[in-house]
């Protein structure tokens, strides 16, 4: 039994295509398959990105589900693009790394802060969460994935995150799983004692739920 | 590492008291405690039954945490009584059924049918169901968790599903523990090919998600 990662952006490096399906295995020992959609190497950054990648995110799900050995399928991606056109498409559970991190905050919490790395959260966690976003926070001189791994970018998203618990947050949701992978939800738990909760992890463990068994 | 599961009754059969942790346990590999409130044999069945149990659970919990090996709480009720006021007064994470159960569907369709024992879905679940909530089902002659034990009373839950399943549920919820207690979650998927959320397994999940490492 297997689980079909789709990556939202294109590359050819086979650890970062990796990198999402490793840390799920890691945390709920599933085996991933990951897949990148084709021509966006800058991946969804804005609502024509988004757009253009709707029929590629459908595509690379269709194929994963012609493999009988995948069961469930995780839109590996804050803002959960494609979700309900890809349940339209295929017939195995079909879950988006934006509502797996805001439903999991909100099983825990009333007081969620969003750690983002653009200037607004993306709308499906803004809807989801509700009430229960208390806060939200871009660090200083991060406005893409990229810029996460550059010098300073850690020191800078640890002070979003106080500035978070400062209004309030009693857990954090990363909106971008950059974050995850520049393992920033251990910095954050080691340093400041709060609750992360990583997309990437969410999504594995919400298929692991509904594939027990399958 | 263990878990404190909260039963809003009283019992001081050990079978009963243990069944919720001990399906957790086989689900997720938890440890669990189970506790009882007192005074309760017919639990919380309206307000004034959910009113005077609060202050017990807060007192369960506030026990729970006194042991260091309890890292999290969980009270095993699909109404979350006392969710909000536990928080305030422990230190450890607090779920509740009905959010785990209501949230984790939420994570898999926006056609969620509820499968309740009363002649409402609770408030809690009505309330974070929202739209997602295409049709509740209370089946025949049954009325209170004790009818689930009865002759023919998994023909008629099983009808109610049937019926949720023709009003375009995608996922059926479960609004009553009781129905975990009878297995009928394995009997659904079984017998109508539908996901079902059962809240105990639910409960166990999330803190599994949110302890792991703890």
């Amino acid at each position: 039994m297997s689980i079909g990662i789709i990556r939202v952006f294109t590359t050819d490096e086979h650890s970062i295509i990796n990198a999402h399906g490793e840390k799920i295995n890691e945390f709920s020992g599933i085996n991933c398959l990951n897949k990148c959609i084709p021509d966006q190497p800058k991946g969804i950054y804005d609502d024509e990105s988004e757009e253009i990648a709707i029929p590629k995110i459908i595509e690379v799900a269709k194929k994963f589900e012609k493999n009988k050995e995948v069961k469930g399928i995780a839109i590996s991606c804050a803002a959960d693009p494609a979700l309900k056109a890809v349940r339209q498409e295929v017939s195995i559970p079909v879950v988006g790394a934006g509502s797996c991190a805001s439903y999991m905050a909100k099983i825990f919490s009333d007081k969620i802060g969003v750690l983002t790395i653009a200037d607004e959260v993306p709308e499906v966690m803004e809807n989801m969460l509700g009430d229960s976003l208390v806060a939200w926070e871009k660090p200083k001189n991060i406005h893409n994935t990229a810029d996460l791994l550059k010098d300073g970018a850690i020191e800078e998203s640890l002070q979003s995150v106080r500035k978070l618990i400062e209004k309030g947050s009693e857990v954090i949701v990363f909106a971008c799983t950059g974050y995850v992978t520049i393992g920033f939800s251990d910095i954050v738990e080691k340093e400041l004692n709060i609750k992360v909760i990583d997309p990437v992890v969410a999504e594995g463990h919400a298929l692991s739920f509904i594939l027990r068994g399958a």
